[in-house]
C-alpha cells in the first residue's frame, strides 16, 4: 500500500440500506466484527430517519444489537453515506431507484433486492458459482455513465440454496432440466411478513413472484459472461413454491436429469468435493464446502440443519434415483443467511479482493487490497 | 327381500378391526347413523380387548364417541365377530394375516392397510376410479378358496388424493408422467406417531415406504382389471414425500405430462365436470363432483380448505403451465377422510350396492339390497 | 302485531359497522340464516367502501361468505344506514365517535368495541350474567339527548368466559378474589394482528391493555345497576395475560377464593347446573347449560374443545383446590364466538326480545315482539 | 497435591445414566471439553446397551455428538462403571432403586431424576439457592450405610427457574405467597413425549404430578439444613402447569407477596442485584448473575431469551404490581439446561470444588481439589 491511499491501511467502511427489515439487521449483525467491514452508516425510509438504529428498528435475532450498530443515527435514502460502499436490503419497492442514486453518486451497491438482478449488465452473483460474473461491472460502468459507482446483485433466496448444489452437478456432469419444489420459511416473507392467523398450522401454497424468479435466476447464474452480454444456461426448469410454518430455513425437493450418465455414487462425490477457489477460500465468510451431504434417510431438516456452515451451505441429503428424470435430491438453505445477507456479505467480499469496492483509488490491485486489509 | 333374509330388513352389521387407531376412530364416528351400515363390534390387539371402547380409546376427534359405540366391549382380532362384514384399520404388522383370517372365515373384509393392497387378486379401490376393479373378486375367493369373505383395500392417504385428481385428467387427455412431492400433516403418522419435538417447526422429509407407494399404487389404480389380472397404467411417476406441521390434509404439488394437448381452460373444465355415476351418487358418502377447483392464487390450504366436500373431495388450485411437463397445479385431501376411513366407507358402500356384503344371501341381486336399506 | 307496525311481521334488519374484520365477519356469518334479523348494510373505513363485500373483504373462515352478503356494498360509516340497528365491530381507533354517531342518529348500537365499555351509561352486558342493566338504557338516552338510539356493550373476549364461569361461583358462593393467567389465541388480535415470526413456537407474555381490562371490567359485569348509577362488585383481581399459538380459544387458569366454605363437589355442582331463565333459553344465540364442566383430568383444550356450545359455552376442567385461594380450574371460551361476535349477536337478540331495537314503534311490548319474530 | 493422590492431577471422570434420553444427551454435550470433568462412561436400560453411543442414542441436538463420546460402549446399569461419579438422568422408573446401588457402592450420584428429591436426608440442590445443604451428605452416608457414595438431586425442571428467583426476594423482603402459573415447553417431556397430534396449535393444560412438584420443591430449596434435618420455608404456594407448542424453555407468570413493603424499583434491583459467591463464581458452569432483568414490556419470550446466560439464567420481564398479592412478574428459564442437564453439572462442579467427588482421597481439601484442576 502506497501512503497515499491510508484508507486500505483500515476497514473499508460499510452502510446498509433498508437496515431496519429482516435483512438489513441480519447485515447488521454479520457486520459486527467483520474483518474487512465496517458498519459507519444505516438508512432507512423517511419514517425511521432521525431515529438511533436501537429506536427504529423492532430487533428480531437472538443476538443483541452490535456494540456501535445501535447508536447509529438512521439517515435517509440519499446517497451522501460516510461510508466506501452500500449493501442494499431495501424493499423492491423503493430499491430500483435508490439503488441506481447510490451508483450514479459512486457508491458499489451490493444489493439483496430483486429490481436489477436481470439487468443485462447487473451480474447476478453467487461467488462460489459465477465469480467471473463481476467482469460485466467495467461495461455496467461505462453504460450507464457511472463512475467509481456501480450495481452487483444476488439471487432470491430460495435460488441461492439450488443453484449452489446444481452448480457442481453442472460442472460434472452436465444439467438439462430440473423440477423443484420449495418449503420456505416465514422468515423469509420479512416483518410483519405473513400473518400468523393465515400460516398456523397450514401450509400456503403461493409466494407471489417466487417461482417466476426461480425458473428465470438460475439461468442467469449458471450461464456466462461472454464480455458483452449474460448467454443463458438453457435449462427446463419447474417451479413450485410454498410457504410452511418454520422460522428459518427453505428445504427443497428437487429432481434433475443430468447430461452425462452418472450413478449415485458419483452424483454424491460431486456434491462432497465441491470445493471453492483458494481465492474464495480466503473471504472472511466463505465456507471450503459449501455443500454439505447428509447421509441420514430424513435430513436435512430445517430446525436441525438450517445453521449448517454457519447458515453459508447448502445442505444435501436423500440423494437417490427419480424415476423420471435422473437424480432427486433434498436440499436446504438458510434463507436469510446463504439467501440473503450472508449472500451479499460474501458479494462484497470477493468485490473488495477483486478492489472494486475502494472508491477512489482504483488504480490498486485487489490483492494487495485484501491482503493488507486482512493482515 | 324373502321372509327368510330378516337381515336385509335392517342395517348391515359392521366390525372395525383397529378401532383404536386414529383411522378406527374416524371409522366408528362415520358409522355413527349411517343410513346402511351399524357398527355392531369393535376389535383391537390383545392389550384393549376386554376393555369397553370407551376405556380403551385415546379419542382424538372434536366430537364426542358415538352412543352406543362406547359402551361396545373391545374384541381380539379371532374372526368371531357378529357382524356381516369387517373394516380393518389394522397396524401393517398384524393386518396381512388377521384380514385373510376374516376373509377366511366368510367375512368381507374392507381395508385400509398397506399388506394386500398390491396383491395381484386384491381390488386396490377407489370407487369413482376404478369401480369394475371389484370384478376380480370371485377370482380371488375361487384362488383362496375363500367362501362369502374376501379383501377389499384403499390406497395409501396421499395416493388417494392424486389418483382422484388424475383420473379425469386421464380420461380426457391421457397421461404420461407425474411428479407429484407432498406435505403431508401429522395425523396420517396415527398415534402417537409423529413426537411433537421432531416436527415442531420443522419439516421433516422422509415418510417410510411412502415414495414406493406412490409410484405403485397408481398404476394400479388407474389400470384395468382384464378378467384374469390387473394390468398397470404405464405411468412414469416419481415422487417426493414430506412431513410438515399440520395437523389433518396432505397437499401436493404436481405435475403432469398428457399425450393430448390441452389448454388450461380444458383442463380446469375437465376436472370441474369430473361427476360421479348415479350408482356412486346413490352411496351415502359419495360426493356428486369428487374434484373441486378453486381460483383463488393461494388455495387449497389444508387448514382452510380439508374439510370440503365433507373431507371426502380433492380440492384443486393453481392450474397453470408447466415449463417442464404440460400442467402444474396443487391439490388437497383429507388423509383421514377420502385418504382412511372414508375411502373404506365408501368402499363398503359400493360393495353394499352391488350384494357384496351380505354373507348368507349371495343370490340376492345389489340393487334390491341398495333399495331395500336405504328405504 | 298491529296493522300499523308491518315491521315486526319480517326480521329486524341490521348493519355491521366494521364488516371486514375479523369479529366483523364472525358477526356477517352468523347472522346468516338467523331468525329474528337480516344483514341489509355493512359498513367500513373509507378504504373498503364503494367495493361489494365479497371484493372488500379477506374471508378467513371456513365455510363461504354467506349468499347475499357477498353482494352487499360497503358504506362508509355515515348514519345512514338502511337497517334497524347496527352491530359495530370496528377498531378502537374510529369505534368512539362512529358509534355516539349511530346513537344519535337513532340507532341502537350492539358494540364489541372496547370504547364505551366502562362508560357509566352503558351497559356492558353478558345476558347470563346481567341482563337487568339493560335498565340502564333510557337514563343513557336521556343523559346523552338520544332518541331511539343507544349503545350497548360486550366484555373483553377474555373477560367473557371467565364471567360466565365466575358468575354462579357468585351466586352460590360469593366471591372474593380472582386470580387469572390466560393463554390467548392469535385470531384474538384480529388481522393481520400477530406477526408469524412473533409468535411461531413461541409465547409473548404481553398483550396491550387486556390485563387491565380483565381487572376492570367484571368489577361492572358482576355488580349491579341500582336505577342511577353501576356499583362495583368489589372483587379482587390479578390477571396477567400471554399469547400463544393457538388458532381460536382463549384458555385461563384461575383461582377464586369464596364467601362461603364450598367443596370441589358443591363448585363442580353449581357450575354445571348454572342454567338460563326462560326469557334467555328463548334467544336464538343462547344455550341452556352456558358452562360446560369436563372430568378428564387434561382438558379443556382450545384446539378440541373450542366449538363446545357452537363457541357460546365456557368449558371448565381441573376443579380443584387451590392452597393460597380456595378454588383452582381451567377453563376454555371461543374468543370470536363467546368473546365476540356471538356476545353481541346474543345481546342484541335480548335486547330485540326486550322491545329495544325496533327504531319506530317504541310501545310496542317487548313480548309481542319476540313472538310474532319467531313465528 | 500430594505424590499418592495422583487423580487430582488430572480431571475426574464421570458417567452418564440414562444417557440416551433427552437430558442425558444434554449432559453428554455439556461435558464435551468440561475443564474439570472427562465422560468416560455412558449407561442406559438394558435395551441399549452393548451398542455404542453413537448407534443407541437418537440425537437431538443441534450440536453433533462430541467427539469421544459417539464412540464410548452404552454400558447397563451396573455399578460396576470406571468413573469417580455418575449423573443420573435416568427415568423415574428405575432411577429410584439404580441410584441407591451406585451410591451404596461408592459412587456418588448426581441425579435429575425426581425419585430421591424429597427424601430427608438427600440434598435438593441449586448452588445458588442453597449450597449449605450439601452438609447434609455426611449423615446421608451415616444413615443409609454408604461409604463415599451418597446421593444429591437437582430440583423439577419448572421449579428451578422459579426458586432462583424467588431467592433473592426472600433474601431481600422475605417470602409469603407464591401463585404460579407455568407454560412448558414440550421438550421437557422427554422424547418421543408429547405426540404432535395433541399439542399442535394447543395447550394442554395438565403435566402428571407437576403442580405437586411446584408446590412442594421450593419448601426444601428455600428451608433450612438445621444439621439434622430440611426445615421447610413455610410458603403458600398455589401452582397451575400448562403444556404449549413450545420447543425449549418454561415461561412462568407469578405473583408473590413480600413480608417487607418493597418498590417495584427496589424488587428489579434486588433480582439484578443477585450475585453469586465468590466460590460460586468459580464453578465452570455458573454465571455470576443468574437472574437477568428485561425492560421490554413483551419479554422474555421463549424462542427468543431462552439461551440467556448459556441456558443457566433465569431472565424476568414484566415487573409490576400485583393487585391481590405484591408484585408480578413473567420468569423464563431452560428446562434442559437450568432445569435439568446444567442443574446437575453445576451441582457436581460444587460437590468436585468441595471435595465430594473424589471417591478415595476423602481427606483432602475442597479448595484443593478445584485448584489443582482448574490449573
Amino acid at each position: 500500500m502506497s501512503a497515499q491511499s491510508p484508507r486500505f491501511e483500515k476497514k473499508l467502511r460499510a452502510g446498509v440500506l433498508g437496515a431496519t427489515g429482516m435483512v438489513g439487521q441480519r447485515l447488521v449483525s454479520l457486520l459486527a466484527d467483520h474483518p474487512w467491514f465496517e458498519l459507519t452508516e444505516v438508512a432507512a425510509s423517511e419514517r425511521s430517519s432521525g431515529k438511533t438504529y436501537a429506536e427504529a428498528v423492532r430487533w428480531h435475532l437472538d443476538v443483541p444489537i452490535p456494540a456501535g450498530a445501535g447508536d447509529l443515527v438512521v439517515k435517509g435514502l440519499n446517497p451522501t453515506l460516510e461510508c466506501d460502499f452500500v449493501f442494499s436490503a431495501l424493499d423492491s419497492s423503493v430499491a430500483g431507484s435508490a439503488e441506481e442514486d447510490f451508483a450514479r453518486a459512486g457508491y458499489p451497491v451490493v444489493s439483496n433486492s430483486r429490481n436489477h438482478r436481470m439487468d443485462p449488465d447487473v451480474p447476478l452473483l453467487i461467488p462460489e458459482v459465477n465469480a467471473a460474473h463481476v467482469d460485466a461491472i467495467p461495461l455496467q460502468q461505462k453504460n450507464r455513465g457511472y463512475d467509481t459507482g456501480f450495481i452487483v446483485t444476488n439471487p432470491n433466496c430460495s435460488t441461492a440454496g439450488l443453484v449452489l448444489v446444481l452448480k457442481p452437478l453442472a460442472d460434472a456432469f452436465g444439467l438439462e432440466k430440473i423440477f423443484v419444489v420449495t418449503m420456505q420459511a416465514i422468515s423469509g416473507a420479512g416483518y410483519p411478513g405473513v400473518a400468523s392467523v393465515d400460516i398456523q398450522g397450514n401450509v400456503v401454497p403461493f409466494i407471489s413472484g417466487e417461482e417466476e424468479k426461480m425458473e428465470a435466476e438460475p439461468q442467469k447464474l449458471l450461464g456466462k459472461w461472454n464480455g458483452e452480454r449474460f448467454v443463458d444456461a438453457g435449462l427446463g426448469i419447474s417451479a413450485h413454491c410454498n410457504r410452511v410454518p418454520v422460522l428459518d430455513g427453505h428445504l427443497e425437493c428437487i429432481s434433475v436429469s443430468l447430461k452425462k450418465i452418472a450413478s449415485l455414487r458419483e452424483v454424491r462425490e460431486a456434491l462432497r468435493d465441491f470445493q471453492v477457489s483458494s481465492e474464495l477460500a480466503a473471504l472472511p465468510s466463505s465456507v471450503r464446502n459449501p455443500v454439505i451431504v447428509l447421509d441420514e434417510q430424513d435430513r436435512p431438516q430445517p430446525r436441525r440443519d438450517v445453521n449448517a456452515g454457519n447458515g453459508m451451505a447448502a445442505v444435501v441429503g436423500r440423494v437417490r434415483e427419480c424415476p423420471l428424470l435422473d437424480v432427486k435430491l433434498t436440499l436446504l438453505s438458510h434463507n436469510l443467511v446463504r439467501g440473503a445477507a450472508g449472500a451479499a456479505l460474501l458479494n462484497a467480499e470477493l468485490l473488495a479482493a477483486r478492489g472494486f469496492l475502494n472508491r477512489d483509488v482504483r488504480s490498486e490491485g485487489p490483492e494487495s487490497l485484501a491482503e493488507s486489509i486482512s493482515q
